[in-house]
């Protein structure tokens, strides 16, 4: 089964409910740029790469929408559209590449008519999105190299193809491994409290066929000491100039249990996904999201009356802990900034 | 609010129903063996120590229900009694420990009517409730005199008044180290998949007005690496020779992380938790719970359909991890075969 994440349908803007799944699998429509960041702010979409696409559709729609609008208020709508989407989620660094790369695109052909400006930024959008899928397959192919076969890995959160525009970032170098002739069995975390583990991942591999067994978020140290696990691979959200790098919420846990049992952890991370201008982890800034979410799952709630509650929504893995990160331009073993900016040369 | 977990009341013994708590608040009540068994079994009743004092109830309720019976019979259905109770769970030493001590009183009476016997039996439960209280207020105040005014303490699962015949273990730390003036406030682990620390420990802590902040459990290491833990304190549900510590899954990520950070890692532990027959944590057996439980919580499912689930229910955290042993007969600092063996000396 292809995973369609994002299209683009009747010019509209489509996206997997990913709230809803695996339970219900549903597309919601998407008009402007209003709504688009509605959706990655309540997380419709999710996932770095799928937000990147997201936004970048989000800009297009918005021109769209627009277009015969009078000057001053296309533009003006258009500087709004951007700020919601930039406002939208703050720690996914694809989200600010996209826009910038829409903003760019924006001011080249701002002496256009509206129609031909509209039509312009819908063609950058797709082209991200194709991009987005290429740039995964080179990545998955880089970093099913690194794999054994009969490898068991583990993975937390959702870097699937739900969280690209297909493909995916982490289960991306699975599926390669598999289309590569690779036996592999993937272990999933179900990664509280959004459940993207046990939700999506867990259904992603279904799907694929590929042997996936879930465990909750506190089981990887005790499957790890019973040499359980192989080797780990996760996506990432920003990726700093030294190699710090921001995941889900619990990845740090994973890697600083990774080193102890000396298990290879590994970032499948795109080149959109390293942020240059960030020094270090501790600059990235990490969301805190609602409370409602740790308080049980959608409207069923368990925690007790009265509780405070923590919800940071990502961690920061020191590079030292990353054995090496896998980007379409091939791998980095232990990055530091040196290795990085190569990347970029 | 004063916490009775088990009750003994118009000749039954009643439970708290933990497994519908915080949301509801009910007894179960018990008279036999049989019963008390899958109340153990199915978690009506948890946590080691009140598994212990659960078991020896089933003992005593076992004779009363069988003490018309012939000879024979009533021989037969307390082995059989005591069978099905050491059956329940397999890795919490209490069960052991306390059938082992009714086992002792029903051979030191055999030769006494079963009216007199099963009397006896219920006399010594009785007695094993209230040493447990005895305990863990010694146990707690050893360990509050740890714990510095205004510590934030992290703890995983629920080792409260509700794992214990009241006060708790590791929350019973916490209540004398209130009680003696200081000021404490405690991070509670969610503890998926049974979700003791979002639905017990926050639970208790709340009635007892000691400031409460729930996280899920890939959270902890973001906050250590923060500097918002100053230490952690948790239960245990076997300890071996050489200080290796079960506990509920997950501790053992915890202990890892404490370590990185230089975080003090405590475990409450009664005498009776400590197994000296067993060696080291490799033989402590680790039970493995329904994969029902980590496909959600009780009936709302949203694991994806098809893949395979883990389930142990419990870690092993090795004694290199634990700053100290926290007993009713003191502190065992960097635990090991000697400082373990000194306290039954």
């Amino acid at each position: 089964m292809k995973i369609e994440t994002l299209r683009w349908f009747n010019n509209r803007l489509e996206m997997i409910d990913q709230r809803i799944l695996p339970a219900a699998f549903e597309y919601l429509s998407y008009y402007t740029a209003h709504s688009v960041a509605e959706g990655i702010r309540s997380m419709v979409v999710r996932g770095a790469p799928a937000i990147g696409v997201a936004a970048a559709y989000g800009v297009a729609l918005e021109a769209l929408h627009l277009q015969e609008k009078s000057a001053d208020d296309f533009k003006a709508g258009m500087d709004t559209g951007f700020k919601v989407l930039a406002a939208s989620r703050p720690t996914a660094v694809n989200l600010f590449w996209a826009l910038q790369r829409m903003r760019k695109v924006w001011e080249g052909v701002a002496t256009q008519t509206q129609q031909q400006i509209a039509q312009r930024l819908l063609a950058e959008a797709h082209e991200i999105l194709a991009e987005d899928i290429r740039i995964n397959k080179a990545m998955g192919a880089n970093g099913a190299a690194l794999l054994k076969d009969g490898v068991r890995v583990l993975t937390h959160c959702n870097a699937g193809a739900l969280a690209t525009a297909g493909w995916g970032t982490a289960l991306g170098v699975f599926r390669s491994a598999v289309e590569a002739g690779k036996k592999i069995s993937v272990i999933a975390d179900e990664t509280r409290p959004f459940l993207q583990g046990a939700r999506l991942t867990a259904w992603e591999m279904v799907q694929e066929k590929i042997p996936v067994t879930l465990i909750t978020d506190n089981m990887a140290g005790h499957l790890m000491a019973h040499g359980e696990i192989d080797a780990v691979v996760v996506g990432t959200d920003r990726v700093a100039a030294n190699g710090d790098v921001a995941n889900k919420i619990g990845t740090y846990m994973v890697a600083v249990l990774a080193k102890r049992h000396n298990i290879p952890f590994y970032v499948a991370c795109p080149l959109s996904t390293i942020d240059l201008d960030i020094a270090s982890g501790k600059d990235i800034p990490i969301e805190e999201r609602s409370v409602e979410e740790v308080k049980g799952f959608r409207d069923y709630h368990w925690a007790a009356e009265g509780v405070k509650i923590r919800n940071p929504a990502f961690d920061v893995t020191p590079a030292e802990l990353v054995t090496g990160l896998i980007t379409e331009k091939g791998v980095v073993l232990q990055p530091d900034v040196q290795g990085i900016r190569k990347l970029f040369m």
